[in-house]
């Protein structure tokens, strides 16, 4: 209840068609302040804030923090935005659809960043920063991207006090000022290739928001290349949704499926968009990364030229690719569970916390002390170790704290695990005491080398029970009404595909699925489209989707 | 000559009452297009591109490359555009007032917020993110804070296509809304103090503008703050520019001043502002980073209050501090000479820069394997190292374009080099013979250690050098006499001072000098005030300012 009591702004500014009321949380606390104003928060936060040397069984006694997050399995959405504002994540920004992120949800994409910044790098390209004011101008320029854009844009058209001559747009993206920047850095084949990326914020106007997943403004790296022939335009869309694939599986342990988008679900201006879709934990399907071949489109709508080795001016070829804050939202969705937030060891901001357990007085100092060097071991191992040693909260307030937190490990030390020279461990991912290990000895080489060993348990465990979900939700698929079935059971739908845009379009109206990709892996032999019967080269994913 | 020709766009978008007229280089660039358009860039750019192989005075053949950049002396606003085209730093964006950072002005930004971020993180500061659109109504809560903005904003009108009820604010700085927050987080003593900082983009429609130095849009990273008690928050404010006073130092070998604005020159909306002044090459001043103790004035304005531990509600106090990509201009202006810009090994993206000579053919691959084998060792210490291998370019052109980048070290490794296994090394710091060491053993251990030692002596020369030359351009007076004589003659003017507002007021419009700060550095001793007579507790220094 405490931690959740640092959020009362937790109304719903955020519309959404699964939020049409406040979660029971945010009723409750809506509740409160009406009751009375200016809320008793700080007496809610003191009865709360028991000595630790008082309490006899702690984890009883907080029980009821437990009970503030709305079940996963009751509301999935409301059990989503409880998460959210229990773990500390995120808060909502005063303007509709805008978000804060918290110190703690920042630093899940601080870790996507020291990522995502060396394979980046490592593939040859360098950050750099453009201007996020567009001429409207700019983005009328090349037909479909208007087209996609122009609903979504902010539009800046005051400056100084005088009203602007030209709207300037607020960037949705950046491809068209970066090709204005690229054609005038762009000039012989010696200049390509052009490899940059910048992290940034991006501005749409979304309808219906929902906190990381779809917000007004977001964070985001968008790279943007320039090549000098359409195979090293396709080599380096694929370079990168590869680099978003690995991510997902090893750092953030997501079993993403990687294909190809549709012609109806390609980015407005690209030929080909390439896409990573995720699995939520209520089976929606969540795009999660995409690298866009945009062929010519850009550069022949701004001119973006080169003289190849024969002396012809030609247009150069490129791509765009981004990842978002919003993958800080599949992460919850694929890992949390009804305790909270359940962060896989290598993206997790904190990896171990410690909780040092005393009764008496004169236990006091043996434990912190047998807590801080068991803190400088693990730190001195490179671990990301958290010492709660505060005494104003009880241990069971803090179990469950850190737990909401989504902490891959706990480690707990009491008198007489000093006196034995021992710790308690236990793991987030495997609940009560199936999860806990007594007796693991302080002695540092054997206490970093299990822990760093559950760690890496942790991290391939919850790879692997997200894939087991992953591939008991995906039903093949040999007919439209197979199709439907799947779709109605909540589950994601493969078939083989050669229908037309128009048979794509009803499929969506009829069922609420789209199709999220073709995916790379194709089962062998023939196959017959699913909607039309005709020959069909490859199977397509379909699924509802956020 | 070739470098400058990739930035073809540098047309004076850009207003400065510096820049009346284009610098020689861009009327130069500009007539080039007026001549021929599509321009024949890649004509010229083929021209220079003669085999390493085929020169026999690589140097000489290149001289003209060295002339493009206006002399420093001669008129310093367009040496430092130049300097920022040559070295390829930044661009202009389409929007006036806008710049691109190009990567090599990226990389010293991030040199800058890898430094940054650890010591924030170490004092106890977390990195988080506000939204950027601002309610209008925010910017009118706190009186002197919208009187200060409010001539600068950029405002949204229009959202999806709608127009907006209430008008958005682009963050010109975040006060209004992280007050807007720290109402909802901050309850109790115990939510203090409350520490964070966010890195991001700014707006404000500034009139005249430069680059780095002041933009329509940049980015910095801002700090906040709230504590219990003012002594804290004064602490606080002095902690961080003691933070940005040891980086200006120590990494970017700028010699700031660090003081306290006069109430004047104080922050919008704080009770008052710590600031770091570093003297350019030009003499004038420019502030570099600040640090505001806001008392309790945002926290009035957004009733941001706690209950302290008597169970009173106070008012929280706070601080807020900055630095922004405006560093980047200072570096320049106080390390660049005739030759480009010069780095401190500390915050340079290449510290070392390898430049493999042959002639023959027969002697391109000893050289280039003895060059790649360099590159290893150095790297393998830790040495940010760039091995310039292409053959698309001679030696004595690489010579010019890495000295115009400002790499601190350059090592040449030639056929005889490669015999004797030894390398030259030449300082960036030290032009000609002078700077330049032949016969160091390409033995690792030595190698590293020389290299090593070579640029902790580049950093501390840098630093003394500029420290010199600000010593040497700063004149006690005791007279506004003496202190107009001082301003004309270009130098910053140090007396002491406890005049009223008007009499800065006057000075300000009499010598276009304002008070950069009273430093915390004073000289012992009674003071009289220069203006007035009267006692004075502390000396300010006056200067001409960016």
């Amino acid at each position: 209840m405490v931690s959740s009591l640092r959020l009362p702004s937790l109304t719903s500014l955020f519309s959404s068609p699964y939020l049409r009321r406040p979660p029971p949380l945010l009723r409750r606390l809506h509740h409160h302040h009406k009751l009375s104003f200016p809320p008793p928060l700080t007496t809610a936060f003191s009865s709360q804030t028991t000595s630790a040397s008082t309490t006899e069984n702690p984890k009883k006694q907080t029980n009821q923090d437990h009970k503030v997050i709305t079940p996963r399995s009751q509301d999935f959405n409301a059990w989503y935005v409880d998460i959210i504002a229990n773990a500390e994540l995120a808060d909502y920004g005063p303007v509709r659809g805008t978000m804060v992120i918290r110190p703690y949800g920042y630093a899940i994409w601080e870790a996507i960043q020291d990522y995502l910044n060396v394979k980046f790098k490592e593939t040859g390209h360098s950050n750099m920063y453009f201007p996020q004011f567009i001429p409207f101008s700019f983005i009328e320029k090349e037909a479909s991207h208007v087209e996609g854009f122009s609903p979504e844009l902010a539009l800046v058209t005051i400056g100084g006090g005088k009203e602007l001559e030209e709207k300037l747009v607020v960037r949705p993206t950046s491809e068209t000022i970066v090709n204005h920047m690229f054609t005038q850095w762009i000039h012989s084949y010696r200049d390509l290739p052009l490899m940059v990326n910048q992290w940034a914020n991006v501005t749409r106007w979304e309808m219906r928001t929902k906190p990381f997943v779809r917000t007004l403004e977001f964070l985001w790296q968008e790279g943007h290349t320039a090549h000098a022939n359409p195979e090293e335009a396709e080599k380096e869309a694929l370079q990168m949704i590869n680099v978003y694939t690995k991510f997902a599986y090893e750092q953030a342990a997501i079993p993403v499926i990687a294909g190809r988008k549709s012609k109806a679900e390609t980015f407005a201006g690209a030929d080909r968009t390439y896409t990573i879709e995720a699995m939520m934990g209520d089976r929606k399907a969540l795009q999660a990364g995409t690298s866009h071949n945009l062929g010519q489109n850009f550069s022949r709508a701004f001119g973006t030229q080169f003289m190849d080795e024969n002396g012809e001016r030609q247009h150069v070829w490129q791509t765009s690719w981004a990842v978002s804050t919003r993958f800080i939202g599949g992460i919850i969705m694929t890992h949390g569970d009804d305790s909270g937030l359940m962060l896989p060891p290598k993206i997790a901001p904190i990896q171990v916390v410690i909780v040092p357990i005393w009764k008496k007085e004169d236990e006091k100092t043996g434990v912190l002390n047998a807590a801080s060097s068991v803190k400088k071991v693990l730190e001195s191992a490179g671990i990301k170790v958290k010492l709660d040693d505060t005494d104003q909260r009880t241990p069971g307030w803090k179990f469950n704290f850190w737990e909401m937190k989504g902490v891959p490990l706990r480690i707990e030390i009491g008198p007489r695990d000093v006196s034995s020279a021992s710790v308690v461990i236990s793991r987030r991912d495997v609940p009560g005491k199936q999860g806990k290990v007594f007796g693991i000895s302080m002695e540092p080489s054997i206490l970093e080398a299990y822990v760093k060993d559950k760690l890496d348990e942790i991290q391939s465990s919850l790879l692997g029970r997200a894939t087991s979900f992953r591939d008991s939700n995906i039903v093949d698929v040999s007919s439209y009404d197979e199709l439907k079935a799947a779709i109605t059971l909540g589950k994601w739908a493969r078939g083989p595909w050669s229908a037309s845009d128009a048979d794509e379009q009803r499929v969506k109206e009829e069922t609420g699925a789209t199709i999220r990709c073709f995916p790379f892996e194709q089962p062998q032999g023939t196959k017959t489209c699913l909607m039309t019967g005709s020959p069909a080269e490859e199977v397509a994913i379909f699924a509802k989707s956020y």
